[in-house]
């Protein structure tokens, strides 16, 4: 713990968003002290006979009639097997799939001109539920399970970008009430917005201009200064130079890729099992802590010139520390864990 | 009720951080009864006579020497009186005084070239201790005490101006645990950092736009969409048309105005009053929400060709909702309350 001591706070700025954030070990104890108070789920299934479905859940099996209306299911009709996964529309959806789409030249004239600008709020917002059972976390599936959930993904992902008036879709995954989930049983999101969102712009301005200026894709070479946890044939698991919060990760491909739903099936079961053994890290050195992770992917339609510094990769945001004034003030986060101790922690942690 | 009833999903991008806001009041019952869940202090100061310090608390009168070193006080000495306002060091800084701080040739460089980059946490952290009763909140101050604690403010901000590392000082509250506050005590904090934070860039860059489109500051016509709910002399209270978070509100100055720490102290009394009663609104109406206030300003040393589209502001922001992976991914937040709706319940609420 002697490299921890001796460290004292430093300023850094990452090369993807271009976040500044503050590194500040006194304001905490030591990073492996560091445990969710708020776990997200205390006892999965505590109560229950395992595997049974919950009564009040309508994300079990067997309830399907109480969700809104089935996309597809993996394994697919007439597949006599019961299902592993379901993509299901939202029962309250954010934006609304049967509102009038804009017209795609008025979407973009409402995004090229700044100023005030109102929209109609038509979009998608769709859930995977990623298991049919209430008691199981998504890193309790197998490599493959994993994967496949991946796969689902990326298939809603490419129907989605079928409509012209999408822009963008966000997928996400809340774990624990107090990283957003209202839902206890396994499920994740995404949203399909007539826009491309604020942070996406800005990931893509960043990028661009570490490309223009210095000739690299920000994710391509990101071995200069990041941490690494975990590598496989086609993933690094990594603890970034400048992550926002404590025991951030973010999984990249080595390969340079644009979009992720362009994943194919072997690459997603390597995605899979690295996606849940760094859950299980979290989970185990943490204290199961709520979470959050997003996939950052390319917008659709960008011209060829932007592919060169659009990477795809997803984060995961472990919920450890609360948002105050100075955050949602000035966009820059106060990190009580150093990278290197972070990624030293869960690199030694077996798992 | 109403228009509330009628009012379906729509996408607001705002002037000033050109942040894309989706409104889905689907998503949440009637305005009227969104409260928040975890008051942020459901009994201040019962168990004790009113106005007694509390044994633990070191920014309670007394115990000043508990406490990291004072920078001034309100009244400054020799007057005899007892303090009302101390300004002192942060026990636990985020960026340290003593660090040595970036030559400014050097922090200027590291920020004009993009990629990974690193400083030390060299920067202040103050605390403003705005009463020295524990029992005693900001808004239950009278409007002459709001303003000498604005007053405070703008003070120390011209103070830590004045070194030439320094670019920018955030100001902000948090009130309530879940909102960052450490201490129930009623206080303020500073930050000045090293470095211009992402937020300001951002909004900096979106109303320069606007201005050399429109030839308006994004704050000076205002009017157009946001929804007043009350008006002073000097400043406007509004919901803004793209509000991120329900029940946030803006408190702007009337007449173009580009820093803060420039307030004189008849509008500061203004300000005072203004900010005062929104607070006591907030709470009546909201069930004493935690919440976060941030002063937004501008950047020190801007040309002067940045000063026709830099307007400072106070932004409140009640923290009811929680910020799940879509918000961390996108940038992007879902609002269940248009600002029409919430603009009419503060309008209506006697305070």
């Amino acid at each position: 713990m002697a490299a921890e001591a001796s460290r004292t706070s430093e300023a850094r700025r990452d090369a993807v968003f271009g976040r500044w954030v503050v590194f500040s070990p006194a304001r905490s104890r030591r990073p492996t002290d560091l445990k969710s108070h708020a776990p997200a789920n205390p006892s999965p299934g505590a109560g229950a006979a395992a595997g049974a479905p919950k009564p009040s859940c309508p994300f079990c099996q067997g309830r399907e009639s109480e969700c809104a209306p089935e996309i597809f299911r993996v394994p697919a009709p007439p597949d006599a097997s019961p299902w592993r996964i379901r993509v299901i529309e939202n029962l309250y959806p954010a934006l609304r799939r049967d509102a009038e789409p804009p017209a795609p030249e008025e979407a973009g004239e409402g995004e090229a001109t700044p100023g005030e600008c109102a929209v109609v709020g038509f979009g998608f917002h769709d859930v995977v539920i990623e298991t049919p059972r209430h008691d199981v976390r998504l890193w309790d599936l197998d490599a493959a399970g994993v994967g496949d959930v991946l796969l689902a993904y990326a298939r809603r992902v490419r129907q989605l970008m079928e409509h012209p008036a999408v822009k963008y879709v966000q997928v996400f995954k809340n774990h624990g009430a107090s990283a957003g989930a209202s839902m206890a049983h396994s499920h994740s999101q995404m949203l399909g917005t007539p826009f491309v969102p604020p942070s996406v712009t800005t990931r893509l301005n960043c990028m661009k201009e570490v490309f223009e200026r210095l000739g690299k894709c920000s994710l391509c070479e990101f071995q200069s200064k990041d941490i690494l946890v975990r590598e496989t044939h086609n993933f690094s698991a990594i603890v970034p130079f400048a992550a926002s919060y404590p025991f951030e990760i973010w999984i990249i491909p080595r390969q340079h890729s644009s979009y992720f739903h362009e994943i194919d099936k072997d690459t997603a079961l390597d995605l899979g099992s690295l996606l849940r053994t760094m859950l299980a890290k979290l989970s185990k050195q943490l204290n199961d802590p709520p979470f959050n992770f997003m996939i950052h992917s390319a917008p659709f339609g960008v011209s060829s010139s932007c592919l060169p510094y659009t990477h795809w990769f997803l984060q995961i945001v472990p919920q450890l520390s609360l948002i105050g004034g100075f955050e949602i003030g000035s966009g820059c986060y106060i990190n009580p864990v150093f990278p290197e101790d972070a990624a030293k922690i869960l690199w030694e942690l077996d798992c």
